[in-house]
């Protein structure tokens, strides 16, 4: 069911600046405003793309926890205050954790394929820094099942992913798997200091590896397995693109050298009650990558370029050997070997995904996609990366909750 | 945009029963299960009426606020913890305040129209009673600009609808407004005591018109211009239906004669930035209204019955004149005239609407797509009304916010 019965393309993405916890070792302290300005931001930056917003047929927003955070939903509401133009047409807000991006792409691409619009305005955003950081953990808890959370640690997440890692550190070793998390971290702020709406585009630290080895291990102020550098950061974001058919492409003059065109997808449900299947495995993102691969008809070995959902070092990591690039517990040495880097043999998160670009949760699945586009269309800017003609495919992954809630695309540049 | 591309059905409906406030007067108090209760319940009793949960291609959750009165969120994975044959397959949770669960009945429809889908769960759920109505009030104030709930009532939203109401009885005089208000309240419980999953089926009060002159309109207890009569109940439950292709009506062994065809359909957006542009119109819910009617090829002559969204009984009023039966100003004599009872010239919310079934918020939408899909194919039973074969259409109107999101859906009988 997963065949796309009409081509669908992606144009126009825009980051808002991915605003973080400005923790004094990276970042200065920075202003913090509210929903309204990142959802108007990313909307306005978007449309200023296209010839005229009124071509625009329809919006969707995907957001996790504004319910929460700042008290907002009705979201929808929304997509008309970003431009007046668009009132009295349909929108919808999505929502499934930190895969709600994701969501919003699969519902914009619904609505092209299902002949309702010619075009929609997919946004994504959140904005998490209205609390301190151990209370909006217990937010962010709403991502796993809520009644199981006293189980959890305190930063429940965090709590989630240490587990994964500990289980990993004890089947293939833990001073291997800590190398792979750690060449992760590099590469994730290396390629943040590329992007200027990168949240760690102005970490000036001399030395990384350093950094990340100054950080050890202590249950006792954290979680048992991960530090904060294994963590993406608690961020405030959005982003946005226009989803088109041809005919939508056309009536807002967006020229196809400027379009990418999702060529792939798939979307697979965990039962957020049960526990993983397997500690050491995604296995739900195995599912959706393979799905999602397989529906574009193309292999690993195709891709040019890959953003994957690594909200912890260990969940990148896994993501890996889900994708297939290594047996299970051969990621790390995969990652450590520099394969993921941004020259290496299959440049990941080239922006500095979750780790380095930030996490504003609901908006990370748009903010994949924009990257994509940005690659395969050349507009990456300092962060642009080669796009070998024999490997033209990008992919997205992204994730809601611990592996419950995955979306992936394949992508290629438009012809 | 609107024009179907290919046939939708609706069957396989199911609705929990609505449990609410358990006010004294009328209800005993129940007991208070919790969100997933609710969505196990719907999900497995819609699921009963299908060969198969195998055959079921996707699930949708319409749900406005289990962040805050849960803390729950990633809804779509209870999608599998309904039936682990829905595991692996897409889920997905749409939100638009009180306007969730028509949200997630398009989302159901474009699904099928995109052919990513024969057949989707569609579910919408909502469980409230788990603070007080004063606090659960804050909560529901985010279905408005959350930000300008301080220039409103501590009740926000009784608060909204009593300035509507307000400007109503000045325009066109506060006696005759009433009446029409408490004939609105008699039908919805008539209505309701018919139903027995409706809050109010065991409302045994001897003189309805009498239990509203009790309560008297009286600011400094409540609003000024609308008693709790006037208002839709704090509910708890959750409702759920199939949607389908032909080949999935088949594949589920569903037979067209229990089956409804979507026959036209609109979805309308206003800025929840700002103020409803004329406070005695809904005027969200006419466009919708008129560009489902027109998008069906219909005129409201045609219409056998018809569900809409009075979350207020001036809603109901609003929502009689926005859909064109009466004048600006003559909706109240309208409904004083008995044209919207069950046996009037339109009937209209005929299980009890929002005051009488009860509002369990994001389940709303999907439970007036219920109530049309029982009625029109002969399933409801106490509450089953002629269907005359010249008028064989239903239509539901469902609103989130104060006229801010807007679905609205026309029906026939699957032939």
């Amino acid at each position: 069911m997963k065949k796309l019965r009409k081509k669908v393309y992606i144009a126009a993405g825009f980051n808002t600046v991915s605003m973080g916890t400005g923790r004094s070792e990276f970042n200065p302290k920075k202003e913090r405003p509210g929903l309204e300005y990142y959802i108007e931001t990313a909307g306005k930056g978007t449309l200023a793309q296209v010839n005229d917003a009124d071509n625009i047929d329809e919006g969707v927003i995907g957001n996790f926890m504004a319910a929460r955070f700042n008290k907002q939903a009705n979201l929808p509401g929304f997509i008309p205050y970003i431009d007046k133009k668009l009132e009295w047409k349909p929108a919808i807000s999505v929502e499934g954790a930190c895969g709600s991006g994701g969501l919003a792409l699969v519902t914009g691409l619904k609505s092209v394929l299902a002949e309702t619009a010619d075009s929609v305005l997919v946004l994504g955003v959140e904005v998490q820094n209205t609390m301190k950081a151990l209370y909006g953990a217990d937010v962010l808890a709403g991502a796993g099942w809520y009644k199981k959370r006293k189980e959890g640690h305190a930063f429940f997440f965090p709590g989630q992913f240490s587990n994964r890692a500990g289980a990993y550190y004890e089947k293939y070793g833990k001073e291997y798997a800590r190398e792979g998390m750690k060449r992760w971290f590099v590469n994730a702020m290396e390629n943040a200091r590329l992007c200027e709406t990168a949240q760690e585009y102005e970490n000036k630290a001399p030395d990384l590896y350093a950094l990340y080895d100054k950080f050890k291990l202590n249950g006792e102020t954290f979680v048992d397995n991960l530090t904060v550098l294994d963590c993406s950061k608690v961020s405030d974001g959005a982003s946005a693109l226009i989803m088109a058919s041809e005919e939508g492409l056309g009536k807002l003059g967006i020229d196809k050298k400027d379009a990418i065109e999702i060529v792939g997808w798939a979307q697979v449900e965990r039962n957020i009650t049960n526990e993983p299947p397997n500690p050491t495995e995604v296995t739900t993102i195995k599912k959706a990558a393979h799905e999602a691969l397989e529906s574009a008809g193309i292999t690993i070995d195709e891709l040019a370029t890959i953003e994957t959902h690594d909200c912890f070092s260990i969940a990148g990591i896994l993501g890996v050997e889900a994708l297939g690039f290594a047996e299970p517990g051969k990621g790390a040495q995969f990652v450590t070997d520099g394969h993921t880097a941004r020259d290496g043999k299959i440049p990941i998160n080239t922006t500095g995904g979750l780790i380095g670009w930030g996490h504003p949760t609901g908006a990370t699945g748009v903010h994949q996609a924009v990257t994509i586009w940005e690659q395969l269309t050349g507009k990456a800017g300092p962060a642009q990366i080669e796009i070998n003609p024999d490997r033209p495919y990008g992919m997205t992954i992204n994730m809601g909750g611990d592996d419950v809630t995955v979306i992936a695309m394949v992508y290629k540049k438009a012809e």
